[in-house]
């Protein structure tokens, strides 16, 4: 089984390898969005896009077992989303996004946000050739899960804390759980945030045009 | 790849089927808790061993990738607990639980309660030998989630539908998720709660009660 696990994983690698390539060839930011269902990142995604949309180009690939009602979210801001259905599959691989990528053919010094099946487990292993991912915890969960699913957290560049609007009903402590993301990941940068109300959106939305820019500028595309 | 995941499967299915002779000779009822990370599934255990631990003899099998916080909040109830931690894995299967069975050895006529890892998808296809999966939503995940993971909606008994105490601060529709909810698995049963708040736990208590009953009489278990 161990066997098998290393040979699945190994070749997804090699498609996430050429994925990286071409994305940065034309100066893509790929974020690979990653969480429990239900936390929000669809309705954070259609805010972004809203925000961006008249200063960058965007293209969304979403991940879900069943259903194209995401798609259709996104597609309703003006932009372009493939949906991409996994069936009884638990996450997006890199074979899967190298198709999208053919199909969506994202402009050079564009956004492609890629919305992965709501897992916390599975999408951690598989590099899908992201420049990021991006993991969103909604406050709703708890401050243990970076703890629980710690290899998640371990590969995220970026938490998002969604659903902040909330806090004032729960019993969340969010010094505690940016503590237990950082036991498993010194590294990891934490942005407040609540889709609905707007709060913390500026923060979230300048981390995503600095790495823009800077993946634009690395592929000397101009951007406008 | 198919032909591998119809052997791990078939593989699993001997030991569930194992598991399931052996609990239903012992007049055991076995509960499968199933859903997203941070549903309220550990707490809403608590509350339910709290208040059935006097009537019934419970035992506990945790299931988490990391730590063991969550045996650790059922153990401070009094009930035995044991925790499996998956690594990277994303579902307990039927021969991990098989080893819990031995070493926990649950009383004749006690209820088991199996708290899967925090995942939709995986643990959907892994029977474990329970008699019912149940499956938790939290109303803060949205009412998509019956369709969006239907394969876990279409095989579990019940839905919980837990955290209704948070309705007054979400949009969120009860009709229109437990529409949902049966238009992929028609048989569902639905119980509000709030583990928090404890409103709709008497619902969900009795229907334990009535299912412990009936396993224990299947097996001639005389209840005390």
């Amino acid at each position: 089984m161990v066997a098998i696990e290393r040979d699945i994983l190994a070749e997804n690698d090699r498609y996430a390898q050429a994925n990286r390539r071409w994305l940065e060839r034309r100066g893509v930011l790929a974020l690979n969005l990653v969480s429990s269902p239900g936390s929000g990142k669809t309705t954070l995604l259609v805010e972004t896009i809203r925000a961006l949309a008249r200063e960058m180009p965007a293209v969304v690939i979403e991940g879900d077992q069943h259903t194209t009602r995401d798609a259709e979210r996104i597609r309703a801001t003006g932009v372009h989303a493939l949906q991409i259905n996994t069936g009884k599959g638990c996450h997006l691989d890199a074979h899967m996004v190298g198709h999208a990528l053919d199909a969506l053919d994202s402009p050079p010094g564009s956004v492609l946000f890629i919305e992965n099946v709501g897992n916390l487990v599975c999408p951690a292993d598989f590099d899908l050739g992201e420049a990021h991912k991006v993991v969103v915890l909604s406050v709703t969960e708890g401050e243990d899960k970076p703890l629980k699913y710690a290899n998640m957290f371990a590969v995220a560049d970026l938490m998002l804390l969604n659903k902040c609007d909330l806090l004032p009903y729960l019993d969340f402590d969010v010094d505690r759980c940016i503590e237990h993301a950082r036991r498993v990941n010194p590294g990891i940068e934490v942005v407040r945030v609540s889709a609905r109300s707007g709060d913390g959106m500026p923060a979230w939305l300048d981390w995503v045009r600095t790495r823009r820019a800077d993946a634009a500028q690395r592929a000397s595309v101009a951007l406008v």
